[in-house]
């Protein structure tokens, strides 16, 4: 259910706009011999924005987005799933030039038109042998219904396939919005990739799309957390093909089109989260009362990193010191003697000291697979929110005992 | 050993300086029974320095302190285990206020003349009955032989007592620093509060001795990382009795008392790391090659704070793109194509890409229990240390399990 009366869920994951097509195969690169290469391809060639990894360790995949998303039109984006061409230096560039060329070559465009995304190990050179005699297939293989194909085809360690779709009535009439994203924390041998491809069939430029795509990112993908931890490979591609002749032109229509992209954002996002490694619970961590919303965000991420906090919602213990302490040390400014602190519908300090019976009220709430911390700094007005999980043993054992 | 030549390990602990007793009882506020209440003095009453908590929860008894430390002599240092007196509002700095003025009037100093810490759970008021019923016995007991049990009655989950003590040969005769800590992680149903108390018989006064503290505190106690959180109780005070009459007043006879108090610093603070909630593991983690030391220390930091790499420490894996991505999401300037990893003696990357033959190297190293990280961002000169440890298993049993 869309909290936006304009927007309404519609199946078909990334394919569900118009005049997007894709395909998935199984090329070997990795072991499990499940599928692991993933074509998308925009008629008419679409007008992109992205969103890429803040580290400063980039893998060459990034690097060929950073130069090509958002400066012309786009016509496809290649993905592979179990090697992420990452500290793989020249050779690794190379490779991904390549095989965006080869993909050209077969889809009559220009190599400028290509962009890659690669996710998995790390330091290994992609195997470009497998994957350049795969084209073949993929490209044949291209269809408007393959988005469920093509969401499975980029997972690395995510125990399902993650999708979302919407249409949009704009003023000028209805748009789509489909995406698919994977995540599932960060993995051996190295670290997982976030990566989300988002599509439309409204007519909007790369200009106005770049804005929203970031402003969408920092209010969702921006505001997960399950490890903390960021990759060499985190990205996020935005294309429209304005295959639907509906222009997003009018204040009302950008309005409407940026709270879909955010609402389908957000989805992919949480998708991630629920998916997270070890997960068994979700909470949405709002920090209030701040003196800005970037104090508010320091202290709401504090909070949703604590280890302390990761395993208390895991433990399903209401330690609310852990909680306090973390907005303490946020580096946001607060009122301790003002604080408020909520979980889920229990009132557990007010005035920064404990509401009397909140133990026994506690109880149920935290054994809620979903819930929210609520924090009220006691400073101003601004807030944010984040998303975070517990922290669990099989956190623990999936990341320990992964071995290359 | 000490690195220093002019640096000798000696028994004794907190009372190894002249003019220090100790004293430990059980008040009965812990309820295993075991001892949870510690009392320092210094004759003559000494000059003293402290370094407190950064987080803005901030318990009462740090509030005091704050107050208190090196704003004249110091006669007595009041320790409770068991409870934080932490989001405890005005009774709770009441209790704090009226337990240092009983200790006050036993001793016949001024109350300004004592401090207190507290550590354990938070959120409830003192037993300030029992504490000070408790007074009498602690008084009566104190002797310079007791620095063993007072390192006994400062701990909460630790597993083992900590004490550290050193004579340190000056231009003008011998002097001795002894110290004892507590720590073991942060724990429910909050957090653990890092304490340390380290006493000097060296002539010195409060406002070098509190520029030495600084920046011993600095390179050890705030290199250190088990998870990451800092506790609303986190102290570390320094007293100089004076007794032995040895003046550190030349810059050779400051060098090397800095020297020291560093060493003993170091020592505790590693006894806490090493003593952590399910540590294996203890690694020092060095940066270098950065454009300034706030740099090395943001990376050698996010290193050392990574969940993906403490997790690879654990299971003994060679996750080198989690510490190379890591240093790459830190902050500092790295330049990717020119960073060296090495890990114990072994080189596993360099210019950024993979040493040939690295693996096979690299397998014994992981198994040991104790061993370094050191990186190369090849950007600067400037360098920074950090110690940090594997995250277990058992981390997340110990702080998802506890119940209150």
């Amino acid at each position: 259910m869309s909290e936006n009366s304009f927007v309404r869920k519609i199946p078909g994951g990334v394919c569900a706009a118009e005049g997007v097509r894709a395909a998935a195969v199984t090329a070997g690169i990795k072991e499990s011999g499940r599928p692991d290469m993933m074509l998308l391809v925009f008629d008419p060639p679409a007008q992109a924005a992205g969103v890429f990894t803040q580290n400063l360790v980039v893998a060459a995949p990034v690097l060929l987005c950073r130069e090509r998303v958002g400066k012309g039109p786009l016509r496809a984006v290649l993905v592979n799933s179990g090697n992420a061409n990452a500290c793989t230096g020249a050779e690794g560039m190379a490779n991904a030039q390549h095989l965006c060329a080869a993909v050209a070559g077969r889809l009559g465009c220009t190599e400028a038109e290509v962009v890659m995304s690669s996710t998995g190990l790390i330091g290994a050179q992609l195997p470009a042998g497998i994957m350049e005699a795969a084209l073949g297939d993929l490209v044949n293989a291209l269809a408007p219904d393959q988005g469920a194909a093509a969401a499975e085809a980029i997972m690395t360690t995510d125990t399902r396939p993650k999708a979302y779709a919407v249409e949009v009535k704009l003023p000028g009439g209805t748009v789509r919005l489909g995406g698919m994203s994977k995540g599932a924390g960060m993995i051996a041998p190295n670290m997982a990739t976030m990566l989300a491809y988002i599509t439309s069939d409204a007519e909007i430029s790369s200009l106005p799309l770049q804005e929203m795509l970031r402003e969408a990112c920092d209010q969702t993908f921006n505001c997960i957390t399950i490890d903390g931890d960021t990759s060499t490979n985190d990205t996020v591609i935005m294309a429209a093909t304005g295959a639907s002749g509906v222009t997003v032109d009018s204040p009302e229509a950008r309005e409407r089109f940026a709270a879909a992209l955010r609402e389908v954002c957000l989805e992919l996002a949480l998708a991630i989260v629920r998916d997270g490694e070890g997960v068994t619970k979700v909470v949405r961590v709002k920090a209030g009362g701040a003196a800005s919303v970037e104090e508010a965000r320091l202290a709401a991420r504090a909070v949703s990193e604590s280890l302390l906090v990761k395993t208390a919602l895991h433990g399903e213990l209401p330690n609310w010191g852990r909680i306090f302490a973390a907005a303490g040390r946020s580096g946001a400014q607060i009122a301790p003697e003002k604080m408020v602190l909520r979980i889920g519908e229990v009132e557990v300090l007010r005035e920064g000291t404990p509401v009397p019976g909140w133990e026994e009220k506690l109880a149920g709430v935290m054994k809620q697979p979903e819930y929210e911390i609520a924090l009220d700094l006691g400073v101003g007005e601004a807030e944010a929110v984040f998303w975070t999980t517990d922290l669990s043993y099989d956190y623990v054992r999936i990341n320990a005992e992964y071995r290359t």
